[in-house]
């Protein structure tokens, strides 16, 4: 088995075996840029490593010691030699980077003799004596786990004693001293003596790169970016020839981005030290110079630099990011990789690529990440401020943008003034659709329990407000709460960020996004590339414009309920529920009814010429009605007070508990409402009739549709009501009235008889939200906050279904449905509403499925277009390779 | 269109067009067995009258008029003649028998002037006028809607006039009067004139029976009975020329049955009048001789009905329920249908007719209804002292059987007088898994809510303790209910018959269920002829026992949670959900682990030779602890009388509601606690290979399988922790410890990856309670009391999925599953288990889905083992028809 590739040899497209880094030394070496010689330790070796109880893989480290033999070769230098001695750095590097998260040592090879080779190799005995001590701190640090403020606290001893600035001031003598304590720290450490074979340096040195990939910092940040082990299970190890940045003042190193990271400008951005090695630019001991200023410093290196980065833009057609040396003059190239950039830089490089004809527009579009575009469409905080800020608590970032306002905690409070014009932040330990109210009226929500797709969260989305949810170490009192050592009491000034999660006392700074003419652009080309249609959740004019503005092209899903939760509103509907008899719940009805038909007419005008598909009632009744442990104490507080609304108060707690259930997922909701009430479907679909009939000029196309249908008995139900208020209807105004009848697919039985509902619906759209927790059996208030997570950490499941499609199992009933509806009904309309919606991988999935649309919250669209266009053009380069 | 067939056309064996009574009269013509002439107007014609918006289809009157024609070629007698009339019943009939349900006309054809014919024709003028008022009641009663106790009240008067002891005491001129007094009430009714054109009459009449296909009886008996549109969709109309067996001392009318309903011995059984027309019979006016009676009184007609009987059970191979009529000594037929009986007669028929070698095996097994077989399993009441006795209410029976005891309010109490001998029924509104350990120890439950799938009633069935639950008319208060009238206070002594749902104040006299030899001999051939095995759900030796005595071939599903519900554990299962460490949680689960290898253990011992399937732990945790709201009172009580137990209770609030969840069928439950609590299915495998371990003899197969699971990486995680234990175990006992793992298939996303699961589980075991739940999006608990009845009633479910397996939906995920587990696995066990595994319907599902077994509560066994029976004989029946 083959574990050890000479840069040389090295595929450099194989960053899957030769990791991230390898796979760039092995392509620059093969450009014939200036790297130093050296070799790539697979990851397949990594792998075998933690396959093999921590054994290294045989044959490792032997071939390993024929790479240093061909390198000896090539430098002119001998591994061991006390005369001019071969050193290396040993650099871990994963498929994915995972930058600073695992571990490094340089300057391996020294010991007590080939330090005197290195310092007469270099005729500088102060630079052989701190490269000696530098590899001892850092060898003790990666290797043995020693404790490196001991370290630091010697070399502030040292520096003090000696009259330093800093540690280039300290002297060839202090230095021997240092490197003699530092290697008892280490034997203090580890037990043992330092080891001085070169090659014993390096197997110690291999052992502790690989075990670096299962250390704390890496599994989190693997785990918060997604990286799973089908993506990259272990780390290469790079052994590269040493180089030497501190080899005085003709010596330098440096960072630096072909394009800046900050606003994607074309110019080199970065930062060098002159003698000094790669690890003070990183740590940041010292502050480097701006790039700009090597020109006028070392003309010669500055200018390789310059055309290495332009070639290696041309090779990649990618912005890089390069590390560099400089040792006495001459150029040294020690890694490149894409350029991480913020959405603004990210955006404005694929339109300048696009137009220096670097790239074309389909790889302009592909290389975007679409869920940051999220950051160029939210107000946010401003950055300057957000610096020095007390930050009093971390949450979920549930819904985007900045907010502040007054932290309020009572629900009606913070209706009422935020109804009387004022700011208000609603904090709750978690919402319930009878706060929805609060959430017009709110700047921003807080809450410290739940998930992303918590109520707060979800609603929060939907009317595109900031949230911020799951903060579980804000202790929430009835008035104040307190976080980080401070208590914020009702009605004093916090900040929001609902794009990073964090909570802020006081009001801060914020900067309006602004939409860029780049940002513009790459939408266009998104559209034109896309073929999925992307529709918004929106279930207000407001939303709908933001909605249509953003790229939208209709509505896929308008949530009729969240209408009956307006604070004028609410309190028709619950006297609705409550009502004794036929002929009031009538009444209420008919009031409900006028309302409804003017919200209709409203999203109608901001969509005219497009669809807007509207779910009729979905939630059961009881989620209108106040909690009953809260009703009940409210009883008592009137009891002991007075009886005012006593008796109102205990017919609503009777009405409440009749109504509630144990699973109220499951329960008596959706069409199920629909067919024991009927009147209530019956007086939505009379309003969409009258609100379309009242369109003048352009009108929208409506099309109305059955939540949580499970079989064609219910959906004729509902589809004779249809018909008979459409007949009604047309009577009325003397007029056809187009309004297409449909049903959900998120219930699973659904999906296996869609063929059958397919002859009474004429489209389809899936819930996958539901259907996920019907798939599941997962109720996702339940499992994201219990078990969710360590599912995932623990890889039983891959990710977490409601944020990315379950394509093994909601993923086929998708399949399924869509094939047996469009069998029955030749090229009918299927789509996705939901969370789903807005996700990358998910809108990949539905584009290769074949749907006709996904729908996704207003400020999930632009990342859905991308995400779409993204989509077509994986596809049709897929077809392309099959077909070459 | 053809609507009309005489009675010598028809086939008869097409009930679907005919209806029963129509085919069964066109069949004994065709036998050239005494019926008098007539024809049938078809179902269709029925169909098409409710389609039409209730016209009747074109022509119908027009071939009825040529029947008519015919039948006065028969008869020789004249339609609408005032010399000798013709005259006609006109009678309903459906595919299906609804004995009562709808309508009947006799005597259609009088009127003023051929009642005169009639009068000539018999030479008896009160005869005919005694017919003639019969008519005009009846016509009224069933065309006009007349109150019938208006003209039962004149009729009275008549006697009272007369002075008669019965209507046959009224003389002729009387009879004139109430004719005309009945058609002024007629009149009153309809606000027009008695019509007397017998086409007319014809007409009307044939309208009113078809409307009474949809009348309110009709409509809940077809509901009750499972009657759907795809078995009946409409009735047909028998028009039979009347005879007569009101003419005199020489004419008499009865019904008999070939074989006694009652107890299925060869002999004629059945009553008859003489002088009377069938209504008599029927209506229970005039009590009835016994039939040997009729051997002496008119010996040639009793010979007659001899013969005919024989021929008719030697032609339809079944019991007959005849109707007969005797007119001047002529003897006619004028009905034949199967006859109802109860469970010893079917049994004992079945024996008899296959030993009379009148039926084969087969037929022996396929004519039994599988249900009624419970009747004879249980306890009941004894039938003399229930006539009598004071029922206070009926629920829903829920787990069959009869007990006696006291009412007692309290769990706790309850389990405690139980557990002291007492005689104890548990009354509560429902029932939660904490209240489980008085199940144990009461001789019967009973609740005021929830339907057949409630808690109350899944656990009784499983323990086999009758039950009674949905009891919606008792008003339960915390230590008496009302009920019909009645206050029962605790302690006071109540009867239930979970058979039946009745609920009767006192101690009710019950009667031992004995199996007879009949019964045995039935069950042999049922286990011979059945392919699909048959195991019980069974928690305990007891119920394993039981089970074993019934026929089951081993244990499909033993629910381990029962046991911790035992009142001798629930609190160390209690303390392990508290444990405060890990140290603490051990030495819970240690305890815990003995207990339940001895319970295993006696199990395994009970079903030496057979496969034991073990469920690891399904619910969640929380549903251990008790109820929140009931702690929260404890704890106020606690708060005002003093602290004791006070902090204890505080903490297991808390936990309570740490562990709460919204919808907690959805939620932290099965693997899922598995997942994140390992060591208690690490303490369950254990005790598994430990009790297998311990066992002397031949010893069971166990099985292990894993709840909830909902892809592999869960199924996995347990398998190591088996693997592990066994090693471990096998380690310890020093030998092989064979027991197979496998999954439970009860969460829709494992049947769409069964093929993967299949990679790691060896069997598969549908949980089809849990997966219709999921497959719906219904919560059994809470749509089984809201919505599902006005489903069925409207037809928009055709029945209750969670009593019969959903063939469409979740019958389609059992068959893809198993599909693909055994395309993975070949030949791989898999069966189904839950409330489904008891029936029939679903019984035939699973085996013509060639699953493995079906498992089911202990008292349905012997349904199960026919209903497998029955499929295995319809299957080879279609293979065989398929074949010719």
């Amino acid at each position: 088995m083959r574990y050890v590739y000479p840069f040389r040899e090295g595929d450099g497209s194989d960053r899957r075996l030769l990791g991230g880094k390898g796979a760039g030394l092995c392509e620059m070496t093969r450009l014939g840029l200036p790297v130093p010689p050296g070799f790539v330790i697979t990851t397949t070796a990594c792998k075998r490593y933690y396959e093999g109880r921590k054994g290294l893989p045989k044959g490792v480290m032997k071939q390993a010691a024929a790479g240093i033999r061909r390198m000896e070769k090539e430098t002119g230098k001998k591994w061991g030699s006390p005369r001019d001695p071969l050193l290396v750095s040993v650099r871990s590097g994963a498929a994915i980077s995972m930058p600073g998260m695992m571990d490094t040592v340089l300057n391996l090879g020294l010991n007590d003799e080939t330090v005197a080779g290195l310092s007469s190799s270099s005729g500088d005995e102060r630079f052989a004596w701190d490269s000696y001590r530098r590899f001892v701190q850092l060898f003790g640090k990666v290797v043995f786990g020693a404790d490196d403020s001991r370290f630091e606290a010697m070399l502030a001893r040292a520096r003090k004693e000696e009259g330093a600035d800093d540690d280039s001031g300290i002297g060839a003598a202090a230095l021997k001293k240092l490197v003699r304590a530092f290697k008892a720290e280490c034997r203090r450490a580890s037990g043992r003596a330092f080891p001085s074979d070169p090659g014993e340096q390096l197997e110690l040195a291999v052992r502790a790169v690989f075990e670096s990939w299962s250390g704390e910092r890496a599994k989190v940040y693997r785990e918060k970016n997604g990286i799973t082990r089908d993506i990259a299970d272990g780390t290469a190890v790079n052994v590269v020839a040493m180089v030497f940045g501190n080899m005085g003042g003709d010596s330098a190193t440096g960072v630096v981005f072909t394009r800046s990271p900050g606003d994607g400008s074309r110019r080199l951005y970065g930062e060098y030290l002159v003698n000094a090695q790669g690890e003070d630019v990183v740590a940041g001991a010292r502050t480097g110079s701006p790039i700009a200023e090597l020109k006028k410093a070392m003309p010669a290196p500055y200018g390789q630099l310059e055309r290495t980065c332009a070639r290696l833009e041309r090779h990649y057609r990618e912005p890089q990011d390069i590390e560099f040396t400089i040792e006495r003059g001459t150029f040294y190239l020690l890694q490149t990789r894409s350029a991480k950039m913020n959405a603004a830089a990210m955006v404005r490089t694929s339109v300048e690529m696009k137009s220096e004809r670097l790239i074309s527009r389909d790889r302009a579009l592909a290389r975007l990440d679409p869920a940051m575009l999220e950051q160029l469409l939210h107000r946010t905080i401003d950055p300057q401020a957000a610096r020095g800020a007390r930050r009093l608590a971390a949450g979920i970032a549930a819904s985007p943008g900045a907010a502040s306002g007054e932290a309020i905690f009572d629900t009606r409070r913070a209706a009422e003034l935020g109804a009387a014009g004022r700011d208000v932040i609603l904090v709750r330990e978690e919402t319930r659709p009878e706060d929805v109210p609060a959430f017009f009226e709110a700047a921003g929500i807080l809450t410290s329990r739940g998930g992303k797709t918590s109520h707060a969260a979800v609603v929060a989305r939907g009317m595109g407000k900031p949230c911020v949810v799951g903060c579980s170490s804000l202790a929430i009192g009835t008035s104040s709460f307190r976080a980080g050592g401070a208590t914020i009491r009702e009605g004093d000034q916090i900040t929001i960020d609902g794009s990073t999660g964090a909570v802020y006392a006081g009001r801060m700074p914020t900067v309006e996004p602004k939409m860029t003419e780049h940002f513009r652009t790459v939408m266009s080309w998104a559209q034109k590339a896309k073929r999925l249609g992307v529709r918004a959740n929106a279930d207000t004019p407001e939303a709908a414009r933001l909605a249509r503005r953003l790229g939208a092209g209709g509505i896929g899903l308008c949530r009729t309920e969240r209408m009956f939760n307006g604070a004028d509103r609410i309190g028709t509907f619950v006297e609705m529920i409550m009502a004794p008899d036929g002929a009031s719940r009538a009444r209420s009805l008919k009031k409900l009814g006028a309302l409804q038909r003017r919200d209709f007419a409203g999203i109608f005008r901001a969509m005219a010429g497009l669809t807007v598909t509207i779910r009729l009632l979905d939630p059961p009744l009881h989620e209108f009605l106040p909690d009953p442990a809260e009703l009940e104490s409210r009883i008592r507080r009137m009891e002991s007070g007075g009886g005012r609304g006593l008796a109102a108060a205990r017919k609503m707690l009777a009405r409440a508990r009749e109504l509630a259930e144990t699973n109220p997922m499951m329960g008596h909701r959706g069409v199920r409402v629909g067919v024991t009430y009927p009147e209530i479907y019956r007086m939505q679909v009379r309003a969409v009739f009258d609100a379309l009939a009242s369109q003048k000029g352009k009108a929208a196309r409506p099309q109305v549709m059955v939540p949580q249908v499970c079989g064609t008995g219910e959906l004729e139900h509902v589809r004779q009501i249809f018909d008979e208020e459409r007949r009604d209807a047309e009577r009325r105004h003397g007029r056809r009235l187009n309004v297409a009848f449909g049903t959900m697919i998120e219930v699973v039985r659904a999906a296996l008889v869609a063929g059958d509902l397919a002859g009474t619906a004429e489209f389809f759209s899936f819930g996958t939200n539901d259907l996920t927790q019907g798939t599941f059996s997962f109720s996702r208030e339940d499992v994201e906050a219990k078990f969710l997570p360590e599912y995932v950490e623990k890889e039983i499941l891959e990710r977490n279904p409601f944020q990315s499609l379950d394509a093994d199992g909601v993923g086929r009933l998708v399949r399924m449905g869509t094939e047996a509806g469009r069998k029955a009904r030749r090229g009918m309309e299927v789509g996705i509403c939901g969370e789903h919606g807005g996700d990358p991988g998910s809108i990949r999935f539905c584009h290769e499925a074949g749907l006709s649309y996904v729908s996704a919250s207003p400020h999930r669209i632009p990342i859905a277009i991308v995400a779409a266009a993204q989509a077509a053009i994986a596809a049709g380069a897929g077809r392309r390779s099959r077909a070459r």
